[in-house]
C-alpha cells in the first residue's frame, strides 16, 4: 500500500523536530525539494545575521583586539562544541580549521608519523575522491604502499574485508564512515578495533555521518577523523572543516604543516618550530573566523534537537524514501544503490538508472533538487532539521513523474 | 619643525584618496587611532551587506545549484581580479584559497619538485615565522638543508646577500617581499633575477606588500608567490589566501595536497588524480565562498583607487610618522625600526623601546591600536585607504604622551 501524501503529511503532523524546519531560511519558490542536504545544507536564519553582526561590530568594532579577545581560541571552543554535539568526543581534541582535504591530509601523514617502518595504507576504491588522491600523493611521496579494497554497494566495506588485509605493515586504514555515493554506514567501532589489533591507526572521515547520525569517537577509540561542516552542519559553502585526533595520540602529535598557529607561543614569533600542547598543533594558518561562527549556530542546533532524534529521522525520510522507490521507481527500471538495512544506511538513499544525469537535471529544473553521482546514480538526501516528510513526498512525486 | 595637527588636516584635504575613507565601517567609539591595518584591515561596509545578501540570496536561494552556477569558478576568478588590481599578474596564474601557511607549504613544495636533485632551501630568519616553519617542516621531510640568511633592520636581505649562497644546489630561495617585523620592501626583481641564475625559483610571501605596494610578478618573471587578504586587502579575519604561478611552470605544476577541487573533471569523481589544467590544480578541498566575496570587495576598492596611488598615500603617511617620531619619540628613547629610504620600506614602520609590550598595551587601552612584535617593536601600519593623516597623528601624539 503506497504511503499517501496525506500520510507524509501526518508524519510531519508528529514529526517531534518539525519545528527546526521553520529555523532556516526558506528557499526561494522555485523549490518543490530540496534532496540534497547532504551536499549543502541549507542556512540557519541565524546565520546571516551572525555574520551581518560579526562585521559591524565585532570586526570592525573590536579589530585587531578581537584575537585576543576569543578569536584565537575560536577553533578550539568551537571544536569541543562540535564534539559535544555530534562526535562523541570529550573537549581538548578537536579543532575547526582548513579543508576536509587539507586535515584528511595533516591527519593521515600523521598516523602515518606514528607508525614508523609500517609501509602499507589501506583504502577503499569507493571513498569520496579526495581522500584517494590525497592518499596517493602521500605514498608517492613517501613511498608507500596503497592497498585498495572494493565493496558492494549494498554492504559497502566490511570488518572482514578490512580484516582481510591488515598484516604488520599497515600503518593507517582510512574509510569514510558514511559512503558518499552508496551511503553505506560503515561499522567504524569494528574496523577500528580490528586495525588497533593489527597495530594500525584509523583515520575516519565523517563528511556525511556529523550531524546525521550517532558518532562514538571516544567509545570507539578511534584515533583521527576528519570532516566537514557544509552538509548536515549547514556552516556554509566552504565552511572549514574538523579535524579529531584522539588524546592518546597529543604528545607526540606531529601533522605536517607546519604553521605560526599551531606553534606554541605563536605570537612570541620564535625560531624554531615546537607544537603547542595538545590538539592546537593540529592548526596550520589562520582559519576563517566567520566560518567557524558557522559552525557554531550548526552545532548548537544539532545539541538542542539530540543527535539521537535527528538519526530517527533521518531513518524515517530513509524508510519512506526506499517505500515510495519500491513502489514507483522500482517499476520504471530504478535500482536502490544503498543499504536496505536502514541500520546500515546514513542520511541519503541513492537510486540507480542508467540516464540519472539527464533526470537529474530535468528535476533541477523542475524544482526538485536531488544530486547526481557518477555514473548512474541520483542521490537523495535527507536533511533531518530542515526537511519535511511531504517535501520528500512531492520530490519523489515529481520524480517518478519526469522518469515515466 | 614638527607637523602640526593642522598640518595633517591640510594633508588629508589635498589626499586624492580621502573619499575612500567613508568606504569602511566607522570603528567604535572608542578608538582614536587605528594603527593596525597592516594585521588586519578595517572591513569595508559593502563586505557584510555581500555576506548578509550572500546567507538569504544565494546560498538560501540557488542552495546546491549556486556550485555549477559560478561559485565553483571563483577562487580562479576572484583570483585574476586580485592579479589585475594589485599583483601585476596576468589572468590565469592566481586562485584564492586555504590559508597563506597552506599555500606557502604547497608552494615551495611544487617548486622543490621543479628542481629535482637540489637540496638547498634559502630563507631569512627574519622571515615570518609561519614561513620559517613551513620550510622546516618540508627540509625535514625531504632532507633538504635549509641556508638560513640575516639581514640588518636598516637594509633586510640584499641581493648580494642571496648572491653570497647561491649555487647549484641550491632549488628554492623564498623571502617575504615586505618584512613583516622591520617593513623593509626587498628588491624582488633583482633577488628573482639572481635566484635565476643560478638556476633556482623564488617563492614570494607578498603578505605585507599585497595592496599596499606595486607588485609585478610577471614583469619580475616570479615563480610562485603567496600572500593572505586579511591585512591591506581587507577580507576579514582568517580569509582565505591566494597563490600565484607563473604561467612557465603551469604544465608541470605538482603541488603536494592532491585534492578533489584541483582534479580534472573533479565531478567526475573518478579513480586516480589527474592535476586539473592550469592554476586550478593548486587548489586542494573547497574553498571558503563568503572568504573569496570579501576578497572581491578588496581588490575592487584597490582597482578602483589604483595601487600607485595607494603606494603613494603608504609613503606619505610613512614619511609624516618617521618625522613624528623623530621630533617626539627620539628624544625618548625611540630608535628607528624600519627602513628610512621610503622607496625600500613598505606599509608600516617599526618603533623600538626596550619597554614597547608594556607600551603598546597601554596604547590600545587608551583607543590608540599599533601592534607589538617581539622583542621590542611597536609597529605602525599605514593602511592608505581607511587611515587619515590626521588619525596617524593623533595616535603618535597620545604614544608621545604615554612614552614620557
Amino acid at each position: 500500500m503506497t504511503l499517501t501524501r496525506e500520510d507524509a503529511v501526518s508524519l510531519d503532523a508528529g514529526d517531534p523536530l518539525a519545528a527546526f524546519r521553520h529555523r532556516f531560511v526558506r528557499p526561494s519558490e522555485d523549490v518543490i525539494a530540496y534532496l540534497d542536504g547532504n551536499s549543502l545544507g541549507r542556512p540557519l536564519q541565524s546565520i546571516g545575521k551572525v555574520w551581518a553582526s560579526f562585521a559591524a561590530d565585532q570586526w570592525a568594532g573590536r579589530l585587531i583586539r578581537g584575537w585576543s579577545e576569543g578569536w584565537m581560541e575560536l577553533p578550539q571552543v568551537v571544536g569541543d562544541e562540535l564534539a559535544a554535539a555530534a562526535l562523541g568526543a570529550a573537549a581538548g581534541q578537536t579543532v575547526i580549521a582548513d579543508s576536509t582535504t587539507v586535515n584528511f591530509y595533516k591527519a593521515v601523514r600523521a598516523a602515518i608519523n606514528l607508525r614508523p617502518g609500517r609501509r602499507k595504507i589501506v583504502i577503499d576504491r569507493d571513498n569520496f575522491p579526495t581522500n584517494r588522491y590525497v592518499v596517493e600523493s602521500l605514498a608517492k611521496d613517501l613511498g608507500l604502499e596503497i592497498v585498495w579494497l572494493t565493496g558492494s554497494e549494498d554492504t559497502g566495506i566490511t570488518v572482514a574485508d578490512v580484516e582481510g588485509v591488515l598484516d604488520d605493515q599497515v600503518a593507517v586504514v582510512t574509510m569514510s564512515h558514511i559512503a558518499y555515493r552508496s551511503g553505506y554506514l560503515a561499522d567504524a567501532e569494528a574496523i577500528t578495533s580490528a586495525a588497533h589489533r593489527a597495530g594500525a591507526l584509523v583515520v575516519w572521515d565523517l563528511c556525511h555521518s556529523v550531524g546525521s547520525c550517532e558518532i562514538e569517537l571516544d567509545r570507539w577509540q578511534v584515533d583521527f577523523a576528519v570532516g566537514c561542516t557544509y552538509k548536515f552542519v549547514g556552516a556554509g559553502p566552504g565552511a572549514p572543516a574538523f579535524a579529531y585526533v584522539n588524546t592518546a595520540h597529543l604528545d607526540r602529535l606531529d601533522q605536517p604543516i607546519w604553521g605560526w598557529l599551531g606553534r606554541q607561543d605563536s605570537f612570541e614569533m620564535e625560531q624554531g618550530y615546537v607544537p603547542a600542547a595538545g590538539i592546537r598543533s593540529m592548526i596550520s594558518g589562520t582559519p576563517s573566523v566567520l566560518g567557524i561562527l558557522a559552525v557554531r549556530e550548526g552545532a548548537a542546533v544539532i545539541a538542542e534537537a539530540g543527535i539521537g532524534a535527528i538519526r530517527g529521522k533521518a531513518q524515517a525520510l530513509g524508510e519512506m524514501t526506499i517505500a515510495l522507490a519500491d513502489d514507483w521507481l522500482a517499476p520504471l527500471g530504478f535500482t536502490l544503490g544503498s543499504p536496505r538495512d536502514s541500520a546500515r544506511r546514513g542520511g541519503h538513499v541513492s537510486l540507480v538508472r542508467s540516464d540519472a544525469r539527464e533526470l537529474c537535471a530535468e528535476l533541477t529544473q523542475a524544482g526538485v533538487i536531488p544530486d547526481f553521482r557518477t555514473p548512474d546514480a541520483i542521490r537523495i538526501g535527507l536533511s533531518p532539521l530542515p526537511t519535511s516528510f511531504t517535501e520528500v513526498w512531492d520530490g519523489l512525486d515529481l520524480m517518478r513523474e519526469l522518469a515515466r
